[in-house]
């Protein structure tokens, strides 16, 4: 099936597009997370989003959730990986599927557009972001896993069964991973080390672990590295007022667009998106 | 008083940004209707406004009410008829009050920037949007007044006061001013006449009825008409990502800068043009 539109992320920007794209009957693939966006459910209280006075974080993703429910919209909980412009439209992959949409709207949310040392240039060289995607290159390997949220622990459990050696490194405590063959947190990653190759990565102490493989696996992957040629200018996509971006057919709104982080301004952004996209839908129709 | 911020209008992207300012403490001098935006109040259901499904307009109206007064933000009911960029920031003229602000905000509407032929030219020359301000200049004389909306009879009435002779001209029926020296609607306006000030209207019969002067009572002046050398494209003000007009320190939101005209885009606005505000302002305090 080929979507009229692939959104990546839940949080209130996509919430917002997601409403007004299916108002207009448009077909919505839409990746996140059911819990929608952990930045919103963190909030004590928001004071300033109009007609919803100081209402909690948690009580407005109960809201989202109930009038998504309502709407009929549905969330993939895949993460997107990689993201490239075909001739019809840009084609993704979310964990080992791919998919065929239109256009894009990306609600990212505030990613660092820092990754490790190494970690652009060797991608697709022994680096990947996903476990599903290229752990079947490492059975009998070791290879170093970078964890950044306990909700992926699932992917290096996957790894773990498949590599002989795992060295895994979380930025948080607990991690829940318990297995012979995984080295919890040797150290903090400073780099990944090779030069046409992932051949290992160098922790902060100076350590050198050999590997022959990383995966990095984030809560979001930043923008830039999810579609080759995409304007950013620091952490933000690059967008004019329509919510474009140097793309044809490829969106952006809320947080990823750079200040203010706020929830009225990603509610507004993804509302200017939808119609945008709505608007590129009907010229592609014509043509 | 020295205010922070004038805000134009009481539609969801003034309410956005008033709700943000406040919280930044700003003092704030908020310009529109206790009764908040007609055309909220008269929407029927809104679809796609993230957190509050399916409302009605005059319920999110309500909610607006009660956030408003709960973050303690006052409301003035004088329509504001001039905007002048002065050395310190902006004079405001607020029915025969001049107010006096560091930054305006314009949250307008959508307004049709097209008046009566000659209207423009004839601006202060005959021509006036303020019968508080200029009425008396006509006591004993014939004018003519076009009442806009029904809330702005009073003005009409007042004006039929002093003046010797009114043509009163409504563009909806049932007007409820009925005085001995006011003649209702004796045709429709086609143009304002007069070289170097009014001298009469004509109507679209073609018949011409001489007048000493004309006032035109909208719900809302065109803002390229409020503010002088505001940059306009077709009925929009021209605004960048950050809300920003072609005046230093006059922000637009909402409507009033195109489409789509949608709540969610005029809270976002609002929201932007609030921190752009803030930041504006602690760059004055800084020189």
């Amino acid at each position: 099936m080929r979507y009229d539109v692939a959104i990546i992320g839940t949080g209130p920007a996509a919430i917002s597009a997601a409403l007004t794209l299916k108002l207009h009957n448009k077909t919505i693939l839409w990746f996140g997370s059911k819990k929608l966006s952990p930045k919103v459910e963190l909030s004590e209280r928001i004071a300033n989003y109009p007609g919803v006075a100081m209402v909690t974080g948690p009580e407005l993703n109960r809201l989202y959730r109930e009038q998504i429910e309502q709407a009929g919209l549905e969330i993939t909980e895949r993460q997107v990986t990689n993201i490239a412009s075909t001739r019809r439209g840009f084609m993704l992959q979310g964990g080992d599927e791919i998919y065929d949409a239109k256009t894009v709207l990306l609600c990212t949310g505030a990613v660092s557009p820092k990754g490790f040392p190494g970690e652009a240039e060797l991608l697709g060289h022994g680096v990947s972001y996903c476990a599903t995607c290229d752990g079947f290159l490492y059975p009998g390997k070791t290879i170093a896993v970078y964890c950044g949220a306990k909700e992926f622990e699932h992917e290096a459990e996957y790894l773990a069964e498949i590599a002989a050696k795992v060295y895994l490194f979380t930025p948080y405590a607990d991690c829940g991973v318990k297995r012979e063959n995984v080295i919890l947190n040797p150290g903090k990653i400073r780099a990944i080390l090779g030069d046409s190759a992932a051949e290992g990565v160098e922790l902060q102490d100076g350590t050198r672990l050999d590997v022959d493989g990383v995966f990095v696996i984030r809560p979001a992957v930043a923008p830039g590295r999810l579609l080759r040629g995409l304007e950013i200018d620091g952490a933000n996509i690059v967008v004019n007022r329509r919510m474009e971006t140097n793309k044809p057919g490829c969106y952006a709104a809320g947080d990823c667009t750079g200040r203010p982080y706020q929830l009225a301004k990603a509610v507004g952004e993804g509302n200017v998106a939808a119609h945008s996209i709505v608007e590129y839908l009907s010229q592609l129709e014509c043509k």
